[in-house]
């Protein structure tokens, strides 16, 4: 297996669980995307051995060593003396890097310290990447054997040094065969289940050489094909692949490639210049957050009311009081009202309504924490579901936002 | 060093960076929690080669292993298999396990299928921990050197089986000296001011033999303090050190203790039973979604209207056309009447306005991308403020909501 690759991500923070690695899967994806075989993550301790140890170790198993981290201005910071001894370098203070640094902080009108200043010494037996967002330059160590590069873990830094530097840089050094794979994208079906509908298919793409991934998350699950062959030749036995799928789970493919319910909706209302607006009570706003959160998003998506007390219902979202009272805000009678009326009140073509009970508290016998109501209404069309989730309250958030989007999905192409 | 610990995630997905290693971060902080010394994390793929010298590098590093993930109902889970094999197992089918998923599929009215039974195969000499909101129980090997311990990869039951069962079987398995720290939030600086204008108090905490981190996320650092002694002298010198670091910088602490805006808000609002609402524009439900992501929330917020067209913030939040015309939706002019509006409308205490451009695209070079105004209203005062954040929409929109929800803190506690 060639161009074998490892990440090495910094920081007590990471094993006492208090930041989340996401800094190891954006990487990860970048890397796969190039054609590396990520094949380990560790995170260890701002530690020096620790750091030392990993380094050594990860040479002898990677051609590409990544290594993310402990670099800022603090003193737990220690990479840089780490990687000084491992690459018998000495530290030379950096001119280009200090005129970099005096300049962010000229431009922001902020005095400059001496701890920013240090951050411009620099191992001499490296290649700097320059760091245009920040104050620690990212760099490049380099032997017959591996290639090791140091990057800061503050994600936008790293993530621009990357793409902007790194990514030609890599596509030059390495020959690299791409991995390719696609994503299918499905909802509304638990993973048993669908791993029993999709047996014999599944059997099948062994024999073709391609392997088979199921990634669930919160009412999603990715199935990613991989296929280790040349590109044209794995590009059509996946295509292949897909055909076949879409003919047994017609219902619960919302998308190929890998994407979200609220870009699949994004594109769908651009293309077919129609707009949306919700009501949510129980979400809290997580839907509107989602539709937002895609660039371009104010062309279709007009905004939202969180009606989360029963006087917003009532008084802006005009719901009956007297159906409150006798059904209940979690109930038919009042998401439908919600849905039908908010979308005369924001004058959209379609509309989202959500009612339910995320707990932990709030439920009943008669309707438990998890109980949720759903209705998507257009000029032509309204649906209504309800769903029972379960005792978790930011996954029966998560959950009935994406339920919400999906009825929204099929509304719109219905 | 003792109980040393050290977890081991399994999947191609954690690699390829589909999915980011939740698991990681929630099991590294209950072990932190319990006294472990977590000392490396580990991703690797579903390959048997790969799990097997892992679990064998790991049980020669730490006193307990545990293993998340590969233990799904499909055919690229296979960490059983390596289990068997290194502990010299073999699979017995058990009975316990047979009936329990049987309960499942017939409360959810599921049919049962084979693959699912397959998970009731499990090796004769582990300790099954029974996981009742799945499928695949978690084990538990044990040898004199060490304790390996497999986890389903699904986090809620992950998490299930970790605090029901696991907790009380680490402390009377381990003897576990406390590791004491402490955090404390901060915001409204960046990090090296931070460190700069700390640097004597930090000097004088490895005197006291306590260790400091920065822990920055898009507009909050957290600082963690810790001391590897005795709970009690600990926990002294870490209070000295938070009541000198109060002195130092009063106005960027908003909490002692790992929490988040929206947790000391609900606490703030419960205490003083004051109401709350929003009208957001750019931040398009972020805001609304941290506040009700609190359990309890729907006692002090009402909901939001989430302005994202003018014609809803003229029509429903009555903005003056005018106002929108002469100065623009994003303008000091346009805040102030969104946040004033809002709170009338829905006749609260408090309530927030945010108009801003998120971006990538709509900025001007008068206003560019990353230019957000915030209002705080109540019945005493008007606060707003103008920011300039940077480029990235998905942080302009978490930046923008952290800095209302501090101007929302400081105008209640004011």
């Amino acid at each position: 297996m060639k161009n074998k690759s490892q990440i090495i991500t910094i920081g007590d923070e990471l094993l006492i669980g208090q930041v989340v690695n996401t800094n190891a899967a954006w990487l990860g994806s970048k890397l796969t995307e190039l054609g590396f075989n990520v094949i380990k993550n560790i995170s260890i301790h701002d530690n020096y051995n620790d750091i030392y140890n990993s380094i050594k170790q990860a040479s002898q198993e990677s051609e590409l060593i990544i290594v993310i981290g402990g670099l800022g201005p603090t003193n737990d910071d220690i990479t840089k003396t780490v990687l000084c001894k491992f690459f018998k370098s000495k530290l030379i203070r950096n001119k280009d890097v200090i005129n970099h640094i005096q300049t962010i902080f000229s431009n922001r009108n902020l005095p400059l310290c001496n701890l920013n200043l240090q951050q411009a010494d620099l191992p001499h037996n490296c290649t700097i990447l320059y760091n245009e967002l920040g104050t620690a330059p990212g760099m490049v160590f380099k032997n017959d054997k591996f290639l090791l590069i140091s990057l800061p873990g503050v994600p936008f830094e790293m993530k621009n040094i990357f793409e902007k530097q790194l990514i030609p840089y890599l596509k030059n050094h390495f020959n690299l065969p791409p991995i390719i794979s696609q994503t299918i994208m499905t909802c509304g079906i638990p993973e048993s289940f669908l791993a029993e509908k999709l047996k014999d298919w599944e059997n099948n793409l062994a024999v073709n050489n391609l392997s088979l991934a199921y990634l669930p998350q919160p009412g999603i699950i990715r199935l990613r094909i991989t296929a280790n062959q040349n590109r044209l030749n794995g590009n059509k036995l996946i295509n292949n692949a897909i055909y076949k799928l879409k003919n047994i789970i017609p219902e619960n493919i919302f998308a190929v490639g890998d994407t979200t319910f609220e870009e699949v909706i994004g594109k769908l209302l651009t293309k077919k210049k129609k707009t949306v607006c919700a009501a949510e009570s129980c979400t809290g706003g997580y839907i509107s957050h989602l539709l937002t959160s895609v660039p371009g998003s104010s062309n279709y998506f007009t905004g939202s009311v969180i009606a989360y007390s029963n006087s917003v219902k009532t008084r802006i979202l005009k719901v009956n009081k007297q159906d409150i009272v006798n059904y209940g805000a979690v109930s038919k009678q009042v998401v439908l009202q919600m849905a039908k009326n908010i979308r005369n009140i924001f004058n959209t073509d379609f509309s989202i309504a959500v009612s339910g009970i995320a707990g932990p508290n709030g439920g009943t016998t008669e309707k438990p924490v998890g109980t949720v109501w759903i209705t998507i209404a257009s000029e032509k069309n309204v649906f209504t579901s309800k769903f029972m989730f379960g005792n978790d309250r930011i996954r029966n958030i998560i959950r009935a936002s994406v339920c919400a989007l999906d009825m929204l999905r099929k509304s719109i192409i219905y």
